[in-house]
């Protein structure tokens, strides 16, 4: 049996766990640590056996770690970690502030080429899946036009837009997309479509005490970039509601290119994901994309990629000849 | 400007014609020549500047075409073309007979090796963009179950068995999807199908003279292998509807992996094709993959490769840089 792939994870929040999950369903993987800015003994994994490390000792797990797994956030942890570790480590993680990808790519790229490491960033699903079917799309049909819609979902920042307004004891937000847009766009219509007829904004709030409703409301849904360009709703709801039906993290969306061949024949190609767990999925992405940048390595590659430079082949754990085989 | 890519085609019936309208939405791309074992005064082109040569001659234009695409059938053609034109040409195919495709690139494999060229084998939809989500599904989610369904659409093989049985005078058929089935699917049931609960076959035929329609129905519904194991349906019609009604080759299809991670999150992977012509959008898939095979043979690769094995950003015009900034 050949050797498994030894994953670290670099930070154990919600992304962090998930690939926790993740790897123990890949058979050809290893967990051999987490590494932690918090109190080591302060983190409970899902499993008791894999040992939690302190941040700063992580330069001592160079030689026993393949692939180092990302899982701070884009907007403090990785514009830092994200360079530092690809010197030492070959790395993949969700960098997704999509303005800023050219010059994260270019810091990381630097530091990996410096450390002969591979570094994959902006893998999971938007960047990632999402951005591979958009490239699909306008390579096989140049003539046409691409749409991209989110949710149903839990949008964590705008969530915390609604947490931050005065008033708000307790909320959160889903964006929808609207139906009928999505439609338009699935018959082949390429509509132009502006911001507000391509999603709505729902939201579920828990008012302080003697806050007053609709100059909450008001202050939500005319609040700048989050929501006044959008029909948003605002319900109001108990503690014990929000708890209860409102604890997890669903997403998805739809990527469809509509396109057309010859003398007018339309042609859709539709990507959509609907996730119980948005977390859970991204990490599962991260785990799969862990395998290629191993092998990517191992072929001797160096430098930043992202997942429009992978062969997906590399993804899975099967030879090249077993998958030609069950799934061409 | 960067010299534009020459594209041969090999064959010119609905795949030629489809790969000549999509080089044309092509801008870096150059249509130099049609070969046909037809007398090549008897075949038409869209763009009657474009030169169409007897076949025997192809071996004449290596110096002249960067990527040959081939458009012979699967069942006769390309098991003799693949490996005789991978030989002196980097090429593309569509060769779609799924249970042979080892062979077929082993056979390609050696001849491309021994000319020094790239050959993409089995480049479409399916297989081709099917496989690779395929591959995507499991890999992403190794804990789970992948669906393929086809339709609505016509199929070629079917139809051309509806043809065959005595007192048909024409006829199409089409294959459907059951929609309770693609339901439960999307709805994370991960069900087992068995044939007849994922597809039903819908015949649209004209009677020969003087035939009987319920011993012709009988004859199609109880064919084995194409119709005994499904609910078929028949439907009688006039020469003149066959013409107006069922002209085009519309066909399409899912791939939805269903899976679960975590503690029993479901996530849902769906990729979804609606195609007015089948033709023209597998010949779009070919020329966009015929740029990567000119890439990777401008990189030095050399010998047969699937679509499981290409990185996409190769697809696209596009430099990677672009790439990263407009579509991550």
């Amino acid at each position: 049996m050949s050797k498994k792939i030894r994953i670290g994870i670099a930070g154990y929040g919600n992304l962090g766990r998930g690939v926790e999950s993740a790897v123990a369903q890949n058979g050809d993987m290893e967990l051999v640590g987490v590494f932690t800015r918090r109190p080591p003994a302060s983190v409970t994994l899902l499993d008791p056996a894999v040992p939690v490390h302190p941040w700063d000792d992580i330069g001592n797990f160079r030689a026993a770690v393949d692939v180092m797994i990302l899982c701070g956030g884009s907007r403090t942890d990785l514009p830092e970690q994200g360079p530092a570790l690809a010197r030492n480590f070959t790395t993949v993680d969700s960098f997704d502030t999509h303005a800023r990808i050219p010059e994260y790519f270019a810091a990381v790229d630097e530091a990996a080429q410096a450390g002969g490491n591979v570094a994959l960033i902006s893998v999971g699903w938007d960047p990632g899946l999402f951005s591979l079917n958009r490239l699909f799309g306008e390579a096989i049909l140049p003539e046409g036009a691409t749409y991209t819609f989110w949710g149903k979902g839990l949008s964590q920042g705008h969530s915390d837009a609604v947490r931050r307004v005065p008033g708000v004891k307790g909320g959160v937000q889903y964006t929808v997309p609207v139906p009928e847009a999505v439609q338009r766009v699935r018959d082949g219509e390429q509509p132009v479509l502006n911001t507000r007829e391509k999603h709505k904004r729902e939201c579920f709030v828990v008012l302080a005490e003697g806050a007053d409703p609709e100059q909450v409301r008001q202050a939500i849904i005319s609040m700048p970039d989050y929501f006044a360009d959008y029909d948003t709703t605002v319900t109001f709801i108990s503690d014990e509601t929000l708890r209860q039906e409102h604890n997890a993290m669903p997403h998805g969306g739809f990527v469809i290119r509509s396109g057309t061949t010859g003398a007018g024949s339309k042609q859709i190609m539709e990507y959509a994901l609907a996730l119980d767990s948005n977390p859970e999925f991204t990490s599962s992405v991260l785990v799969a994309y862990a395998r290629a940048a191993y092998r990517l390595k191992q072929a001797g590659e160096r430098g930043a990629r992202s997942v429009l430079d992978v062969a997906p082949g590399l993804l899975s754990p099967k030879s090249a000849a077993e998958l030609r085989k069950e799934l061409l």
